[in-house]
């Protein structure tokens, strides 16, 4: 038997989310439509297929190990340095990366109950103790999160703003505070994932001089590019210089990195999709209301539907949704977990929603009465 | 300032390989001819190229995470089983997990002087000690780091066959006795990378029983998909499963997965290359020996060439050929550092190393005299 580490000993083989691909593979049949995993259905920038496709005829070579072209598109697009940008295999590839470089055994840090699932995983994968805070009203909570970060003197605190998996938001100024307020020797890790669909007033400025902070963003979202995976941080130098110390060098796929460049590039298809979420969030909002359900607000690409009765009955109609072909996700904890999650999709999509969800809520109430 | 960890505070900032994009940003101009990565200019087969272009439009989906199709297709070519497979962002990625699981501060870990850096790069990446046994004849040896081992009482051993950067190889029945002779406590990770261009008789059978080996393997060589970033390991169960303790789930773009899968099927195209190589090997070595060098044996898709005039020689002649837009590298340690590395490519590119092969050696006699 090969010798683990005994970090790794201890670790469960567990997977941080189920794909739909397993859950078609254990039904035997597709879904109808993918409204689950918060996937940009519109599909990325035509200019970014074009590029994807021409650097399709290149790929036998290696990607730039440095990303150097999509890091000089992504500092000036941020208005940023392209010394403060670091590229990797998605946001969840970075957030590895990012609790690698700080968290060891029995270290700190710092997230709400119920946040991103794969940053949990990542801190567990390094031995990291992670102290949760509960949601209020929905959405993450700046000051709890602050308090725990004092009295632990965690490393690292993860905060999304837009949230996932809920859709709430914290204005500019909110998260500014937070960022200002982090206590010395922590390391705010602002997941900017949804960022794009937030409207205005929600983002704060950057600010690279400022160390306490690093922000993750992705083409995986708003750019319908998350097979490609491609996700970027922006961060102070010494931090942003730092993953190079632990990073797959090699590891950015070329035809994605020239893929993020177009899709970068071509602001008016990023509007189009805005457009699409928006009027397709507003449908979601529509079906769910119509059902009896409750949509609550969001600045996502997603619509976070309180199903009204508790988690057993909200898993029960993710299930039935499943069965009926609509594949929606959950949150994973308690008192979230009342809800589903439905991406914004296609309006062919959504009138599968439309025609499922009142046989889905029929059928479970039936069962569950 | 973040806090950090320890052991990431001694880490240095060095990156294993400066790619020839940055060779080429600094001299302000292209390289005529990239024969310096050991990338297949022969390209990917035009069955995987269609599978990409299709897999491109849904690339707004995320990838299966549990790779299972490319799993199941590997498992049938490597006559295993899916439990058997694992998939990952390249060797390199693979080779970085592996470290991670076996490889805490102070364990030892044994590899031939002059290996692989990246391997390298991963052990001081999680504060392992390499132990470095020297080339023998400009191979690896397999008995030396078999003493190194049981000395050492090391976790992990490190050998590739065929080897790179020298090319060289052992037979099957050599690299079998290695395995079998791998001490209790330790893994011997076999790099495989090139194993498709080695003559028959060189890969040892697979018996995933067997605990003592873990085989690394890639579509970046043979099935010229470098820049599409998958790689793959072959091992014991109970062994690849842990790979899911600490794997970025969904890492591995779908555009890959789809692409990897056509290759596979296409062992007609992997014939063309193959017999591409070994055509272009032979021009790469009467070119050398042409010009007074003395080119080594090779089992993979390069030439080492002995440049016969030690290091320093050595390395300007690279220089020089970098100069003339001939991008090759060269080994990194004594003695093979007196040796350059020569891809293959097509025979326009062995036109340009013809023509500049001669002039970069005058240059450098000039030069140097």
């Amino acid at each position: 038997m090969p010798r683990y580490t005994q970090l790794v000993e201890q670790l469960p083989s567990t997977v941080p989310f189920v794909g739909p691909e397993t859950q078609e593979r254990n039904s035997g049949k597709q879904f109808r439509t993918r409204l689950g995993a918060n996937e940009s259905i519109f599909g990325p920038s035509p200019r970014a297929m074009a590029a994807m496709a021409q650097a399709g005829t290149e790929c036998w070579k290696y990607g730039d190990p440095e990303n150097h072209d999509l890091k000089q598109a992504l500092a000036a697009h941020c208005n940023v340095g392209p010394e403060n940008i670091v590229i990797g295999e998605g946001i969840d590839g970075l957030l590895g990366l990012l609790v690698r470089l700080m968290v060891g055994e029995g270290d700190k840090v710092v997230t709400s109950l119920g946040a991103y699932p794969t940053f949990n995983f990542h801190v567990s994968g390094f031995g990291g103790e992670l102290i949760t805070v509960p949601y209020v009203d929905d959405a993450e909570d700046p000051q709890s999160l602050l308090d725990a970060a004092i009295k632990s003197q965690a490393k690292l605190i993860y905060f999304s703003n837009p949230d996932n998996p809920m859709g709430s938001w914290h204005d500019a100024a909110t998260v500014q505070s937070l960022i200002d307020d982090v206590p010395d020797g922590s390391l705010l890790c602002l997941d900017e994932a949804y960022g794009e669909f937030a409207p205005d007033g929600v983002l704060p400025e950057i600010d690279v001089n400022d160390e306490r902070v690093i922000r993750m963003r992705t083409f995986s979202k708003a750019y319908g590019m998350a097979g490609v995976r491609i996700g970027y941080a922006i961060a102070h130098e010494s931090l942003a210089t730092a993953f190079n110390k632990v990073r797959n060098h090699f590891g950015v796929n070329k035809i994605g990195q020239a893929g993020a460049i177009a899709a970068l590039a071509d602001s008016e298809w990023l509007e189009h999709v805005k457009s699409e979420v928006a009027l397709a969030k507003t449908r979601i909002s529509d079906i769910a209301i119509e059902n009896g359900l409750n949509p609550l607000p969001s600045a996502t690409n997603f619509v976070t539907v309180d199903c009204g009765a508790g988690a057993e009955f909200a898993q029960a109609l993710v299930k039935e949704l499943g069965y009926l072909g609509v594949f929606v996700r959950m949150p994973f904890v308690a008192p979230q977990n009342r809800c589903m999650r439905i991406s914004a999709g296609m309006p062919e999509d959504l009138d599968i929603l439309e025609e499922c969800l009142p046989k889905a809520l029929k059928s479970v109430r039936d069962n569950l009465s």
